[in-house]
């Protein structure tokens, strides 16, 4: 038979599966309480609207639902995207400011595959999302780590003093990667006069934004900032959001925001990629969109995952040792732990799982996998029973490893 | 406002954006026939079983098949994957040698840029799918181009002088991209005896055999031997089909048979890439394989395209000039077309389009460009008046260019 290792590409070995996918095939089938995913409650997905819509396209449109669709996405959605993208306060767009995508995923693939070299320096919070992390990992890039605190949120004061060292050592940053609402995983927000010190920040050091908002819709309160995309005035924000959280991952559909000189990339990458989204989805969000099926949904969306973060909390606060640090998420699916320094909580997933609880290990959300003591945890898919008893699990699990060190 | 051409990756600016869909934008609008398209005729789309489907889903299965699925594809669609693999002659596999993809082009994205380095030598047919060509190219490979005769079909002497030719140069060729089936654009298939010999072939030189089976279940009459993947006994070959001509295209599905360990670089390939591929329309393939709608339709599609076939062939051979060759495809959606080698068919697509009727030019199937008196006629999208119509009057552009040049 043949050996494949000896046919791969160069780059293919550069390639890391995803810790927490790794991590789910793990829990397959076991009884563990798994707190490591980032699945939505499926109670949120309106099926019943989806289902009539879904109805309504195949008898009235099927001639096109069902046929191949534009690479940029259908056009009729494309306009209610732009109407979808004004809620979150993004106007002065048009349609040919509008990419459509397989899941925000793929925008982040596409952006980072089109802007990024090798060697190219790219800055990244310091916990980030750890999908975009793997695909920048392949490009090889110097990545520029901006740590981002429970409280104060992303540290603008550091990304400016390594903007002022690299241009010291004429150096250039071109682009920085960042989530500025909902962050995933810290659960932070960044506030109205940090989002126009970054855009100040990016107009004098002349580097692009790569703004992730996946979770713009989810904010459950207090202040929700525009985002960056709506404060810019040089189109230096390339914005993509989904509907994963919003309608149903399932789908599989996110967009982009960004100038059309941005677009026009993106659209000669995705022809060699999968030349265009699935066009039924488009349609089914399209219609979900017009028909006022997202926003009548969002409330129920929040009150069902701010219930599950309280409970998370609530026993997060009565178990945990006193040591430990968390977030208390403005918004998202995710509570974000530092641990005591001492414990390394990669190492200590294994006794987790042994004793029925899984989380995703925070070092993986980190660019140089520091950050060993950190823990991302689940409350939107587990419920309330599995959150208590999953947490009150694991904190006996730390408390063990912290007396052990 | 930022110039983003500053920002681009090296890589990016060899994409070449596809010439079909560049063609596509140009003719919207206008009173163009196009037999430049490459779209099934929609009411070969089972729409009212579709529509049912659907409906049964999302009333049983919402919980599921509106959530995220795991990267290689929902194992009960992949079940119903290895049986309908089987209808090709496909046997021997199990779940572990199926993965899903957005259509085959993701498939195809993703093999290349897994095995394909800068320098590499890939064999592909001259002339080929181009869109596979286009993502080959931004690999930058050394190409060497196969000939496809239109009675012969592919030519393995050329091919086997080839690989003499590179071990003499202590050379190697890495992966042959092969449509063996309906060839797009020839419309030739390879017969028994040479698919024994190619693989015997890849067996001596030790290659890769990529076998694209698009339109496999789409062969009008006369023998088809089964696909490469069937005969394979060393697992040398990488095969992919889909779901766009024989469902619906607007689903966007693919679909790969392997050895697990190809499956498995996918796997971490595609997590990068969009981390699945949509969950809904894996559903609705499942049911429509389970519940035979696929082989249920076969036969109307394809006595729709054979009726297509014959009213172009009939229109070609009354008024093209018979200095003119062209493919009588025993499968697919075109005819492909050699002309006097004199006329540049690329140069000549302005004239056809003020004329009313637009091809693809096949100097865009051929890795190197060459080919330039071929042009790509696609029979399956315009009705039977249009096809007629269309034919006579780029017979009349054909027989001028010919006598002007």
């Amino acid at each position: 038979m043949v050996n494949y290792q000896s046919f791969l590409g160069i780059e293919t070995s550069l390639l890391k599966s995803s810790e927490i996918r790794d991590l789910l095939k793990l829990t397959e089938g076991k009884k563990v309480i798994s707190l490591a995913g980032g699945l939505p409650d499926p109670s949120t997905f309106p099926s019943e609207d989806i289902r009539k819509i879904t109805d309504d396209i195949i008898r009235d449109e099927s001639a096109q639902a069902l046929q191949y669709s534009t690479t940029s996405g259908v056009m009729s959605f494309k306009k209610e995207l732009v109407n979808l993208s004004k809620m979150r306060g993004i106007s002065s767009i048009n349609e040919d400011n509008i990419f459509v995508t397989v899941g925000s995923q793929e925008a982040l693939f596409m952006i980072f595959n089109i802007f990024i070299d090798k060697g190219d320096y790219i800055a990244v919070e310091n916990p980030s999302y750890l999908a975009a992390l793997n695909i920048l990992r392949a490009r090889q890039p110097n990545f520029i780590g901006i740590d981002v605190d429970p409280q104060k949120g992303t540290n603008l004061d550091q990304l400016e003093a390594k903007l002022k060292e690299l241009k010291r050592e004429n150096k250039k940053l071109k682009m920085f990667y960042v989530i500025p609402t909902a962050q995933n995983p810290a659960g932070t927000t960044m506030n109205f006069d940090d989002r126009k010190r970054l855009l100040d920040l990016a107009s004098e050091y002349d580097f692009i934004i790569m703004e992730d908002d996946a979770y713009g819709f989810l904010v459950f309160e207090g202040d929700s900032p525009a985002p960056l995309r709506a404060l810019d005035k040089e189109g230096r924000v390339i914005y993509t959001s989904t509907f994963s959280k919003i309608l149903s991952p399932g789908l599989r559909l996110g967009w982009v925001v960004a100038e059309n000189d941005v677009i026009k990339e993106l659209e000669i990458y995705k022809q060699n990629v999968d030349l265009h989204t699935p066009t039924l989805p488009q349609y089914i969000a399209r219609e979900a969109i017009k028909r006022g099926v997202i926003m009548n949904n969002l409330p129920k969306v929040k009150s069902t995952y701010i219930e599950k973060r309280d409970v998370m909390l609530s026993a997060i606060e009565e178990n945990f040792p006193k040591e430990a640090k968390w977030s208390h998420p403005v918004g998202g699916m995710f509570v974000f732990s530092w641990l005591p320094e001492k414990i390394n909580a990669t190492k200590m997933l294994e006794k987790a799982m042994n004793r029925g609880v899984a989380y995703v290990p925070g070092a993986s959300f980190y660019h140089d996998y520091s950050g060993k003591n950190t823990m991302r945890l689940n409350f939107s898919y587990p419920s309330k029973e599995e959150l208590k008893k999953g947490v009150e699990i694991l904190s006996k699990v730390i408390k063990e490893e912290f007396s052990n060190s």
